[in-house]
This record gives C-alpha cells, sequence and structure tokens, in this order.
C-alpha cells in the first residue's frame, strides 16, 4: 500500500495545498470527500475564523483532513491551541522551524508533515520527527527555497536524504506531472494552484479567471530579499519588478509590499493592486470546475499515463 | 520504435548536450560509440577548430553525431559550410531565429533540430521545418529561457504545442529524471553536466572537480539583463550577483563579464575569475568516469525505475 495513503488514511496519493486565502472548509471538505486529502490553510486565518472553518469542515466531510500552519505567525500558540482543542488529527506545518511544535503536536497524537525546498531542511524535519516532508520545488506557487531547486532536481535528492515519505510539491497539476513525480521518487503529490481555482475555492472569482488565462512566463519568483514568492504578473509585481531590477532593499521592498496586499488580491478582487501568488502551473489550467472533478481528471490522466510508460520497455526495446 | 531512435538512427534516446568548451571530438565519439547521439559543440571553436574535431570525429566513430550551432555567433555563415563541406549529417541549432538556416540546411540532406525554451520558439522552430526540438528547462546550464519554466512545466506545454518530436533537457543526470522527463511526454532526453564531467569531455580538470564537489543552491541563474546563463558560485559569480542585487544594467554585466571568461574558466581552469556554466543536476554528480559508463548507469537506472513505476497500479490499486 502507498506509505501517504497508509499514513492519512486517504484513497488517492493526492494532497490539496493549504494555500492563504483559497483554502476554507469549502475546499478542504472537497477534496477529502473525493478522496484526496484536504487541507484548511490557516495562513490567511485569525484563530477565531481557523476554529470555525474546522468545525464546519468536520460537519462537511467524515473523511481525513489536516491544517496548514506557518509556524513564523506570530499567533501560533493560539493556533496551535485551536488545532488541538479541535482535535484535529493532521497537521502540515510550514515557513518555521518544526524543532520546537512538532513534539507538541504528536505528543497530542496529530499527524506532523513539515514543508522544505532543501535537503538541510528536511534532514533537520526528519530530526524533529516529523512523520512525512513536502519537498516544494522552485516552480511552486507561494513561498519557496533560495536555492531555487525545482521539483525535478529537488525530489531525488530529498528522497536519498530522508527515510520518511516525501510528498513533492511544485508544477503539478495533471497526471503527467503527477506520474514524472512518482518517477522521481515521491510518495504522493501536493497540488496548489490547479485546487486555488476549484469551485469550492475561497479566492475571489477575478483571481480564479486571472489564473485560467495566465500564460507560459506570467508568474516570477520575487522578493527574494525578504520572503521568496511566485506572483502573477500585474501592476503590483510588476512595480516589484522594476524596483528589484533597480537594486531596491528589504526596506524599500517592505514599504512596496506593504499591508495585506494578498487578501486585497485573493480575496477582495483587486487584480492590479494585490499580490497574487501562484504556480507556474497556472499557465496550463484553464477552467474553474469543482474540486472531485479537477481530482478525478488528474487520477483518470495518472492511470492513462502510467499504462503508457508501461509500454515503454516494447517502445524501446529492452 | 522511438521516434528520436529512429531519426537519428541510434540505440539509445540519449543525447549528449553540445556544451562550450567541454564538448569536442572525444567526447562526442564517446557518447556516439556508446550508443546515444553524441553532439560536437560548435559554440566555443573558430571554423577550422571545428572542422578538425569534426574529421576527428569521423575517425574515432562510424556512429551518427552531431554538431551544435549557435545561430547568433558572428561567423556563422562560416561554421555552416564547415559542417555542409565536411557532409555532417545532424545539427543541433540553438541562441537563434531557425527561419534563416533550416531550409539551408535541409536542402543537404541534414537532419535539424532546434532548442527552445518556450512554447512560442518551439512553434517557430516547427514552423521552420525542423524535424525535432529541445525544449530546455530553467534547471539547465548554459543560457536559458527569460520564463525561467522549469522542464516539469514546460515538457506537456511544448508536447501539446507541436507535433514534432520533443526532446526533454534542463535536470536530466540520471535514469529517475529520465523517466520523469518520458513521464512527461518527452521521446527522447538531453543531457548536459553529467557529461561535462565526463573522462572524455575537453572541460579543465579543475573545473569538473568543482562541478563533482557542487552542492545544492551552488548554481545560481545569473546575468539576465543580458543573455541568462546558470553559472556556478566563485568570485566571478559572486561578484555578478552583488551587482545585480545592486541594480546594475547591462553596460555594467558587460563590462563584469569582459571577454573570454568561459574559456578562461571551463577550459583554462581559472576556478575564481572564469565563468562556470552547469546545470543545477551538479548537486547530484560525483564521479568523473568514461561516457560510457555515465550513459550505461543512466540507462541501467532508466530501466529499473520503469519496472519500479509497472509496479505502480498494484500498490495504489487501480
Amino acid at each position: 500500500m502507498n506509505p501517504i495513503c497508509k499514513l492519512f488514511n486517504i484513497k488517492y496519493p493526492i494532497i490539496q495545498a493549504g494555500m492563504v486565502w483559497c483554502t476554507g472548509w469549502k475546499l478542504a471538505s472537497a477534496v477529502s470527500n473525493a478522496g484526496g486529502l484536504g487541507i484548511i490553510g490557516a495562513g490567511s486565518m485569525y484563530p477565531d475564523v481557523l476554529r470555525t472553518h474546522i468545525q464546519k469542515c468536520k460537519l462537511a466531510t467524515d473523511k481525513p483532513f489536516g491544517v496548514n500552519i506557518p509556524l513564523l505567525y506570530p499567533n501560533i500558540q493560539e493556533i496551535i491551541n485551536v488545532v488541538i482543542e479541535e482535535d484535529v488529527k493532521i497537521v502540515f506545518s510550514s515557513a518555521g522551524n518544526p524543532a520546537t511544535w512538532t513534539s507538541i503536536l504528536k505528543a497530542e497524537g496529530i499527524t506532523v508533515v513539515h514543508v522544505i525546498a532543501n535537503t538541510k531542511f528536511a534532514l533537520k524535519a526528519q530530526e524533529a520527527g516529523v512523520d512525512a516532508i513536502v519537498a516544494e520545488g522552485f516552480e511552486a506557487g507561494g513561498h519557496n527555497g533560495r536555492e531555487e531547486t525545482t521539483t525535478l532536481c529537488l525530489i531525488p535528492m530529498i528522497k536519498d536524504a530522508v527515510s520518511i515519505p516525501v510528498i513533492a510539491a511544485g508544477g503539478i497539476g495533471s497526471g503527467k506531472a503527477m506520474l514524472a513525480a512518482f518517477a522521481l521518487g515521491a510518495d504522493a503529490v501536493q497540488i496548489g494552484s490547479a485546487f486555488a481555482v476549484a469551485e469550492e475555492s475561497s479566492a475571489h472569482r477575478s483571481f480564479k479567471n486571472k489564473i485560467i488565462s495566465a500564460i507560459e512566463g506570467d508568474t516570477r519568483l520575487a522578493m527574494k530579499k525578504l520572503v521568496p514568492v511566485r506572483l502573477l504578473k500585474n501592476e503590483f509585481a510588476d512595480a516589484i519588478s522594476i524596483a528589484e531590477s533597480e537594486g531596491a532593499d528589504r526596506n524599500h521592498l517592505m514599504e512596496l509590499l506593504g499591508k495585506a496586499r494578498a487578501k486585497l488580491g485573493m480575496f477582495e478582487g483587486d487584480m492590479e493592486n494585490g499580490e497574487l501568488e501562484i504556480g507556474q502551473v497556472s499557465a496550463m489550467l484553464n477552467a474553474i470546475r469543482p474540486a472531485k472533478e479537477i481530482l478525478d481528471e488528474i487520477w483518470s490522466a495518472f492511470k492513462a499515463e502510467c499504462a503508457r510508460l508501461n509500454n515503454l520497455p516494447n517502445e524501446l526495446d529492452f
């Protein structure tokens, strides 16, 4: 049996990434009901809002689901308390040191997965006692590693370095890409952008429309002097790009970024002034559909591509 | 039969990339003799030097081999003349517009492949009449696309866009990565960095040693304001990195780059002042070995991984 399906007790080794402003209880429960693992993204939620989402998610599905917690958030203790009080069984932690919180969560019987982008942090996460890791490549939306290692190069290195299961993330939005991740040694995939445009995603309709009309080269890894993040091109991203090209320092970038720009764009729908985080895979997304349809299509294509690849020994005569 | 094996009449769908200062007749003939397609890189050769390499390559192998020609070079007409006069059968063109030269080469009975990094140029190359294309992702060494699309995202898009065979490049130096490329729809792979450290590569021993000791994050895509190129970190790359971070313009970068820096580093072995072009895959390379050993290992691992993947339907119960 697949180690990730076993770890989470899910049908398909497909995990929906926790993403700010996109992944509330509606999306998480839809993905879990469809046989994947849905994740509520706590990154854009106050503790009370998160509590409500967890409660609603439990009412909407009897399948396993998780909560993603960026560990660097100022109200992290409160967020952890909510997760424990609400009896959440699975936590994906990211953006911070897993050493502090993993043992506390594990002591509560919670399965813990940590998101990393290089071997060093993969080993630290394993040492901290996490049950699995997500290895996220350069092409991913959201926050990315400074080494800029792509998923193709990252997954085999991480797989060689750790003994716990590895979930591949970054650039995966189709059955083909999912199969490529398995070819690289991944035990499962985490999919962000393709679920950000699901009907059940809480992203603003304008953001979803902008994602499905995006083409090649419409995203850029920006703000490397702060925390690297992949942005969809708009007035704000262009301003950042120009400032960076002229040598803007941290302070200048922080000033340009200001406050609450991700909410402004991704949740409130300001397509020019908002911060729009999305992966390179956006160039291949063309429709807003129910999460179940998205998941079913990826799974069907994965199976079909698997059958095609099973024919390689004949084609190549070995 | 595999379309690329058929097109070139080779045993394995593995092509050795033409790389400046690494790929003379010794490496090209070794790869061709081992059953792949060896390529002489004309990018670092005067026309007479290229002629000598072609002649020596013909003496060293009776198998097919090719010549890579960057189309933007000032002495391009002379290079094309040499290739035609020496009866070369396969040309890989790159860095320029294939519309000008493809029909001239095709009229001489030469098989033409063009290297691209986005859909727009893939379509242009197809329209120009090339027989296949190489699609090269962000993680590749050498010159890269401005869109920074990774191999994982690029290959399925290119495969959807064109009807001619697609050769995947960038991040491929192992059987696992080769299988991932096939999962993405590639018909063959082009491998650069892993052959740059072959014994038969004309790269300086110091450069080879630096490549095999490189770790994650030791390369960076640099000089995007000129022509993007992936550099191995050293004093020169650091100087470029600092200048870029401070907003250096084209002129400043050209001044820092100066003349003949690639030769100084890659061929003459100045590891601090030279320009060292290599892919992210360098982090996974650990030994200097004969080209045949490198090719055989990739092919064996590819077959083994293929067998592993053939078991996925059992593991995942479909």
